[in-house]
């Protein structure tokens, strides 16, 4: 995978992956995860982390209205998505990536509609940062069991 | 210290803490940080992450322009706040709060122009997330020694 997906070459429609910075000392490191000036920003709603712990596999998600704006700073986490929508050139797709320090520390931007779902895979917890579009709401998104059929992939 | 601290209550006019949901369960947990919502939300510029080494201390800095919404989701910092704006009721005051899970797990609020200095607490890296009112600007912010005799506050 190319370490910068954008629109034009994204396996799934809406679905970018940027690198972000990390500035790193001897004291410590200062991390980027969005600015509201980025041609990438797609508004912002609210913030928060998700922490993952080694091995828990959350999965599957799917948001109607928000678009998601994640990064990895703490772990390491595999993430595979999914275009279950019907109509676009990259219905049907799977995508996966991992996210985490130092090599792969980058955003990854969910589209709505676009299913999703995340495992830990360090030692340690993984905390996933995000920046959503929206202030959470619970009538918004919905959970898809693990195993379904619908979706192509198969979590080891 | 209060567990809530409003504008009516600071020791430094315009900054507030408010404590923060943490959702926890076997597989992990998911931390509130900032709404778009919220009454205390100052707008969106930007959000990163700031990690400290153990001991590691760093101060002191003040911003122009920009208001930040910081929490610790990993690891425990010690906070120290002064008030060097002339003219504010709360002129000359120092604020100090300890942020880290689980026990203060909140959302610090810091006005522009208030000074304000961190020191990582725990045996492993604290990690701040922020989110502030404007993209960064290095020409809004100003760095002051450590030292300074002008902030009433010895770093242990």
């Amino acid at each position: 995978m190319d370490d910068k997906l954008d629109r034009a070459t994204s396996p799934i429609e809406g679905v970018a992956l940027y690198d972000l910075k990390v500035f790193s000392d001897h004291r410590g490191a200062v991390l980027h995860h969005l600015r509201s000036d980025a041609a990438h920003f797609h508004g912002f709603g609210e913030s928060y982390l998700s922490e993952t712990n080694p091995g828990v596999i959350k999965a599957w998600k799917r948001h109607h209205r928000i678009t998601q704006h994640m990064a990895v700073p703490v772990g390491r986490m595999q993430f595979v998505l999914f275009d279950g929508r019907p109509g676009t050139a990259t219905s049907g797709n799977v995508f996966t990536c991992v996210l985490g320090r130092p090599d792969a520390y980058k955003l990854l931007i969910i589209p709505p509609l676009v299913c999703y779902g995340f495992q830990c895979i360090s030692d340690s917890p993984g905390l996933i940062v995000n920046a959503v579009t929206h202030p959470h709401d619970p009538n918004e998104s919905e959970t898809i069991p693990v195993n379904s059929p619908a979706i192509p992939y198969v979590w080891g």
